[in-house]
């Protein structure tokens, strides 16, 4: 299964270490995504560009260097065909990008689950960042064995009745086919009291995905913020990831400003880019 | 003359220690400014915002939450009488941004170097970024005694005939007053050969101010990019910083897509940021 991420990562390598002149190699290591990819590379979670178009979201991640989104369904409805799909992967691949995972995508029946599988295997992913509800998720297992694509579930924070945190994903898949998973989004982990960096040493078998934001405070009423502004300990963070060898991508989910929010994913970026780069 | 420093951190500390309860108090740190505030404080170098009027610059500071500003000529220009300089200084009060200096300005002539200290006194700050002719080092010496205002020479890089490097400046500077200083330009530095990290602890004595950037390359004709995705070692930059406990600002100095810099500016931002809280 990780095959195809170590075909991805070296073929980003590969891109970088065909330039001529190690001097300028290095220098040129703003192809930002070339320095990012070595070790934990960043991504977006979709539904960071809510208010954007599929082109004004690429050209946002174009100008922060950063290459790899989870497709939300905006972008690309959940019923779409082969062809529609096709369209979106051929713009994506122009501009840059790889889709690398689709979701979150909600399964709240068979039906939506069925559906979501068949649309990941259409879209040719390995993964869905998605939200089955608990009595799917036998249902949900089968698909995954049938298909052999990953399932990330996505924890919501304390106001979330399904999976608030993450150990609510992880005691009810943990003796589940080892293809089912987590996508720990740290700022609800973080409002739900739970530190990010204990959780993905904690569920590092079962971690697939990462939804990364800031957010003011450990408490459930706290605000999503630029990243490095809020109460999350990054580099204790990022400390944790490497610790446990991540091997996912590290998508970024930015939340603030939703109208307006290049300068802040930036930051976040930035933040993100100087902690990976000293811890 | 560095109780004016300290009076406006702890002022700015004073602020963040009035929060009633510490879990918001840590939480809304946020305050990127209070956070800053606490090490090495945030600044821009006017120059940054070369397209922009000062409200609008004003705006994008505090949408980055950095407080300190250099002020350049186009948004108060050298001849300017009191009333005038009373009242910019009173919008960046408004605004929450502290005018720490001004600059950079350019002194070919005895005249120049008048105008410049007299501009400094009614500003009201203790120190001036500039770029005196050599022939008017010793006067300007007079001045810095007869003002106790300080002066910080700025390097413009391998295609300065003047001051291409910091060596250029310490050398003609070394044996005069100890209020003549440096601006240490990193990305001009770097351009001229030089590491910044080395630069700044062999001339810390007397390094009043920097401007802060990143080049692609350590040659004369490298560009200015965004702060991390360059040549230049941040970790270890910022380790030469708190190792000669620089009690200076960190401006950073913008030059990239200059009509449309706000993202690049707070890409930079994040990543020093980041650089900051994880070396």
């Amino acid at each position: 299964m990780n095959n195809r991420r170590h075909f991805l990562r070296n073929a980003t390598l590969g891109i970088a270490s065909a330039a001529a002149v190690p001097m300028i190699t290095q220098a040129f290591a703003p192809s930002a995504a070339a320095a990012d990819a070595v070790d934990l590379p960043l991504g977006f979670a979709g539904f960071s560009f809510l208010k954007f178009d599929l082109d004004k979201s690429i050209a946002m991640m174009k100008r922060l260097g950063v290459t790899n989104l989870s497709v939300k369904e905006f972008h690309l409805p959940l019923n779409s065909n082969q062809e529609a799909i096709d369209a979106v992967k051929k713009k994506l691949t122009d501009g840059g990008i790889s889709m690398y995972t689709v979701g979150v995508v909600y399964m709240r029946s068979k039906e939506a689950v069925d559906q979501a599988f068949s649309y990941a295997q259409k879209c040719g992913v390995g993964m869905i960042v998605g939200v089955p509800n608990a009595e799917l998720l036998s249902y949900t297992e089968q698909k995954v064995k049938e298909t052999n694509i990953r399932i990330a579930i996505h924890n919501h924070g304390p106001e979330d009745k399904l999976y608030p945190s993450p150990k609510d994903i992880y005691d009810r898949i943990k003796d589940m086919d080892p293809r089912m998973g987590l996508c720990i989004d740290i700022g609800h982990t973080f409002r739900a009291g739970v530190l990010p960096e204990k959780a993905v040493v904690e569920y590092k078998d079962r971690l697939f995905d990462l939804h990364i934001k800031d957010v003011t405070a450990m408490q459930k009423d706290a605000k999503v913020i630029e990243i490095g502004r809020g109460a999350i300990n990054f580099p204790a963070f990022v400390k944790a990831l490497r610790k446990i060898k991540y091997s996912g991508i590290c998508s970024i989910e930015y939340e603030k400003d939703m109208s307006d929010p290049l300068a802040g994913m930036a930051e976040s970026v930035g933040y993100f880019r100087g902690i990976l780069k000293s811890s």
